[in-house]
């Protein structure tokens, strides 16, 4: 199956050129100026479009339990959302398994999960949930198994405390995992929701008063410093929803230590008003959404290059799950946000087309930096011959405003529901097939495979004379 | 004549509580939190509504003559157009005279322009158009006559380098006068405008092209510099636009020099996709519209306390004028935008309804800190006993959407025409008249008055150990 | 008793004249250009000299017993030695009592050792080893008896945890007390120190090692986002010693929190290079020396007004004592530096006469800031009339190299050995009386004075428009 | 010729390891863990050294005429005491020729000056006295010829005004060029000089108070904000010597432009106490020596990497000519100050023994990044099979005082008089030949060879994702 893309806007996070594409059997063959085919193909014209990398989102949620409730995406049509959104490529993290379970239960579990149902690639980060002989042991088996990354959780059940948390990110460095953390102080939030909870406080808005900016900026501060005690370990901060905590990443930056930051749609575009609405249940996520200024901070540190990727933490619960369950009391209410088939015009259009970003800048926060981050690169997050034909084409001409009733995945609501965007998705190709085609979705569930990823290893780094070109 | 304004609350820059306040013979007599009046009086019930210091506008351009063209507000449409805003204080720049002229010269001709058709009270900033001994010695007799703030140019006709700056910073330091200035690189602009303008581009976006922001952002670091080595003059940057030269501000701030610097809602809001519109000629103005990053940078400037100042820079050529004159070619399109109606409720939407500052610091930003640093306060900018009864009255709980048509300037057009506002200009009161309530204009031309501003003082500044209690 | 200081230039934080200063009955009189005294009274002649507030040491520990050793300066010899050296405050961190004891059962022990041994004035610091509600409860009495500043202990043996914490943040501000930490995380030295000793790695540059900067940066991000999170509590962190944790709190003042910086001058001019020295020994503190670029950053803070206080942490293990309790092995010797004497003259010589500092903010940061966090201002740290007659005079045309032989307090050795300072301690007056002359120690055991200090109150802070000039 | 370095530890830029190192007709051939040579060759034991690329010094002046005086160090003098300092590669500044010269004419005569003298490599950086087509036709011409390095002046006789500046930074840009500014506003020192010559303030130190901080500062901003708007071409400052001038391209770096800069050890090291010496005349240098406060925020920026290079401004006028010239008037006494000798020891005593920097950031700092810059990598700075066998051996252990009577320049004192410092320059090899060893000078005038430079090619940028491994 031969498939050329013409008259595109190729860009890479590098650089970007009007070029031509030719896949062949799934995998990129050539990019160049002009593509004549000798042999026969499908042929699509991107002109006026770009094309790029198919999203890497490394940040979701399907098929959760969390305990209170389970959300409502499978790896069926949370995946299927995300190839309609432009997204070729997800990393779910693994929920936590029974108390004191082995690493390996939950990558079985996980593996059930996907198989038959994933429409894209996939993969799942690892999770900590307790801290022992046998669980430092099993990591680096799963890093052979693909798995070269795991998050730890400062606060909910099974949080780790300083020492567990020192010893975690000393042994994920050494069998050549990456460290990411759900940074967010324990104490605080529990302090807080008692004296709200004493106090009767239970609508939405205290969800979001019981975890403060400085809640979450003191844990990414703690996990930096921690990290760089750990020999330097390499350190992963998802879902970033404020600019203090942004301004304690900068200073690890300065310093050259190996940090990366995500951030996400929602903490770029989203406000705390949303908790004074009607359907306020809707919003609640952690963390919470905040204020414009940190909007704003966010939204520099995507110009500036201070974040380094936006995911999406895709997490569904319906708004009658989140209604049924809560009775409109935060502390029962079930948190997360779905969005993984808008992320990619989300940030296309508030962040190239208004001019904060360039189209190579896109392609780095969207796929060539997770991937290379989460052992990827450069299968994916490229265009380059050699590479996974997986590709989104992006017309920058056509307006489009998000109707839930047009997305694919399986909620009852869409927080971006009226968000008009400059720009649409044109194209999904995974693997050289087309599986999105301007409002359709044509992709196979069970097509997408497991990525077994490489261990981590840093991106170049900006230390200065880093290469000897001379050899030894 | 008594109005007591209640149940509001009042809103200093330093603080606010739900208070009734009441005004006498045009000033403010009594701010308590339950006021029976003995006498007669109006009485304005303020529920629900803030009640604050009218705003005050450092920076207008009514009835200017640019040599291209006159502007179409006077100082009875331009003040009205304030008025119904908000605004009871506005301080024009005058435009350059004839060459040569003294500074007494322009002086004459504005309190001509303002006289009998100003409708709040007004002052103006004067120019520095060129040095000698004439004109350094003429300074400290305008001071005398009330005008202590000078405005110097590094551009337009008559731009002044950099050794006429210091000579200028230096006197007009010594004659406690505030330096303000128009920061941009003129030897940039020149060689910009030449290429593109031999090379045939004359469509608007040119003009934004031929002004980069490093072309007034290094004229920012230049001012800082040379104002320092003035004998630390004090400085003023008016129209701020981009980020960088914000950050060069912040460096000075750090070192507690005293610089002060204002921006103003187009750069707020505003960005140069404007320049791709059909009316593109409308939004042309100098600086120019810059791109969603830099809104972004001031932004976070306004929130975190380095933005001192929100003026509007009004200056208002119709459509029909600059279609006209232009030809559509940028370089023969007089510059300037409207907006003295606007700047109160866009700040207050986007800046205290969206989370990003408080009443407080809305008040600091459009009143307080400009009354203190151009020798007004504290009559204007500060409700207080003994202040002036200048107040103006929002309800955070309307909604408003702005409309030419109902706007109270001069111009055929609004650049924020279909900007969807939360909050509304309720009443303004000048002297403790009500000039404006919910959309009827009801001031009086030449009822404004000519401020007679007193010499700079720097506001209290940061530097600690700064007052000795004991007194000696 | 007169005393008139004639001739000298007298500094404060806010400026300094060459003016005359009166002293009658221990009380600043009067300070003016020229002062002819009508009563007789003693002159001393400071032409050439600095007349500046005698030195407020807010962090020494007397007499500290810490479990391992007690020290081996009483409130004799170490106000002896703070005299000598210029200081004519002080105020000493209470130790750990008995685990369980009430507040007041520490401050009557330091009422005890205090009371018939300072030679110059005194109060103390509470500390908090414990949490419960007597404690909490017992909080306002300390306040009310002078007491308005606590310290706690992020690791050794009365550590508090995050929840904790914030309860005596919390309590301590409801109480008007400052609230002054010890910011190093206890599971990371914990974890070096295991590691170290198990391998045997006992030599003095391993304590250095177990603590490295990132363990004290970390918990002063801790502190100051809990500090936030209890209702904005005032935060006092004492001894930084490292470039991080004072990035750390420059975003925190950029923000405007009322934080707080100490460092001392070992932190300035020592560096880890002591460590490979025969008497390394000597040179264990907590936290350790850091290297040049700590020095260098430290000193930029000193500079540009990041750092607020320079006190000494000024606590005497000997030679003798650490040779024998430890047998070399870090793990086993006690910590602390001597130094009380030496902190001004080090500080003259290295920050006004290198050019770092002006005079103005050597006085800021050894005594006028000090006075005003902790509840002494204006009696001390300024020179006023109605002031308390609290003097050094200082020479910036002599020489000094510092001696062990020639200091005053009980150590039989000084880490300033050697070191050339530009400037003398010429006299110490304490309420009037010459307690230092040139060498010579006059003092007397038991004239020094408990300061029953006042509530916390933040020094006046740089946000605009914080007062209301008019009154209401 | 076979050289073997043996037992060393062999430092790079990007690591270091305690490997031999093995040249052969002056060409490094192997560097390996032991090394037994095959053939007979001279054996250099290195136990316990580092083993480093000879020092680049691209910043001297040597037998330049500045109008008033000519340097007493020409290119033999100079050379052999770079060489007898480490130093193994000079980049000269060419001087002033005559008015309206051609940029080859200078050419010539450097190459006269050079070409049987010099002892180690050397090349010229150009200089553009004036601009006009033919001058800047001549650009590539001189790029071809090796010269793709020039200097701009902002001040003295051949300064360039805003708009030549335009135009030399974009036709030295598209010709392949670095340009180099020494960035002083010669405004403000024409004004002050005025002032204080007027006044007769004819001291030494009136000539650091007529060039202060913000003129150097101002410059620096001007320089980076008009080399982003000739196309973003890339920039090298000059002799950096305070801490707001870097504070100013740290804010250039952030944003990724191309701009590098140097410092020199007087920057570091001495202060503007030496204008207070019976000796000043010999610390006149521009721009001047600073206060302590601008050498702490230098050496921050060695430490955190803001800092590119090291080089000397090496210029040597006797004690003897300054005082004839100037008769102690500072204006008439030649600026510059010897030190090619001294600047490794000097930044490896105070930078890596200190504890500042890693012994690779000082290879980086004093030959890998300016080799680099000025295209001489990898054949200079850099140790690797096939780079010039160009070599330093520094001896940690031993302690050196500097005493200019043991140093190789043709001054008559140095600036560096009794500089202790931590380590020795035991060898010095050029082309694998020993021309230093152990206080012993053995080089030859006329061995070193001009340097033909490669057109200018940033070093690997820190901007994400620049390198597709993929290739295409």
């Amino acid at each position: 199956m031969r498939v050329l893309i013409k008259n595109g806007t190729v860009v890479n996070a590098d650089g970007k050129a009007k070029q031509d594409l030719l896949i062949e059997s799934g995998i990129i063959r050539q990019i160049a100026d002009h593509i004549s085919p000798e042999l026969p193909c499908e042929v699509i014209d991107a002109d006026g479009c770009y094309v790029m990398p198919g999203g890497v989102d490394v940040h979701t949620h399907f098929n959760i339990d969390t305990g209170m409730a389970r959300s409502c995406d499978d790896f069926f049509t949370g995946t299927r959302a995300a190839a309609c959104g432009g997204t070729t490529t997800i990393i779910d993290h693994m929920g936590f398994g029974p108390a004191g379970c082995r690493l390996h239960h939950q990558l079985e579990v996980y593996h059930g999960y996907a198989a038959h149902k994933a429409v894209i690639d996939y993969s799942f980060h690892g999770v900590i949930q307790h801290i022992n002989h046998a669980i430092l042991d099993e990591i680096p088996m799963m890093v052979d198994a693909g798995i070269s990354s795991f998050k730890l959780y400062l606060t909910y059940q099974y949080k780790l405390n300083d020492d567990e948390v020192l010893q975690a990110l000393r042994h994920l460095h050494q069998a050549g995992a990456l460290t990411t953390v759900h940074p967010e102080n324990d104490a605080v939030i529990h302090r807080k929701r008692l004296e709200f909870l004493a106090a009767g406080k239970t609508a939405p808005k205290y969800h979001a008063l019981s975890r403060p900016e400085e809640c979450e900026a003191e844990a990414i501060a703690r996990m930096i410093n921690l990290a760089k005690l750990s020999g330097n370990a390499p350190l992963y901060i998802v879902h970033l929803s404020n600019g203090l905590g942004l301004d304690y990443l900068r200073l690890a930056q300065a310093r050259h230590q190996p940090v990366w930051v995500e951030t996400c749609p929602q903490y770029l575009l989203l406000d705390d008003r949303c908790y004074e609405r009607e359907d306020a249940l809707n919003y609640l996520l952690s963390p919470p959404l905040r204020n414009a200024r940190n909007n704003d901070a966010l939204w520099c540190g995507i110009s500036d290059g201070a974040v380094d990727v936006v995911a999406t933490d895709h997490c569904t619960f319906s708004h009658a799950q989140r209604q049924q369950l809560s009775g409109g009391d935060f502390s029962r209410c079930p948190n997360g946000l779905p969005g993984v088939e808008n992320r990619l015009l989300l940030l296309f259009s508030h962040g190239v087309m208004s001019g904060r970003i360039s189209p190579e800048r896109f392609v780095a926060l969207t796929s060539a930096t997770p991937a290379k981050l989460f052992g990827l690169w450069p299968q994916k997050g490229l265009l380059a011959p050699g590479a996974d034909g997986d590709i989104v084409i992006i017309d920058p001409r056509q307006r489009t405003t998000i109707r839930h009733a047009e997305l694919h995945d399986n909620a009852d609501y869409s927080p971006w529901e009226g968000f008009a965007c400059q720009g649409a998705i044109r194209q999904t190709l995974s693997h050289g097939r087309v599986i999105y085609n301007d409002g359709v979705f044509s992709g196979v569930a069970g097509q997408g495979r497991f990525l077994r990823r490489k261990p981590f290893s840093a991106p170049t780094s900006p230390v200065d004379g880093s290469v000897s070109p001379l050899g030894q």
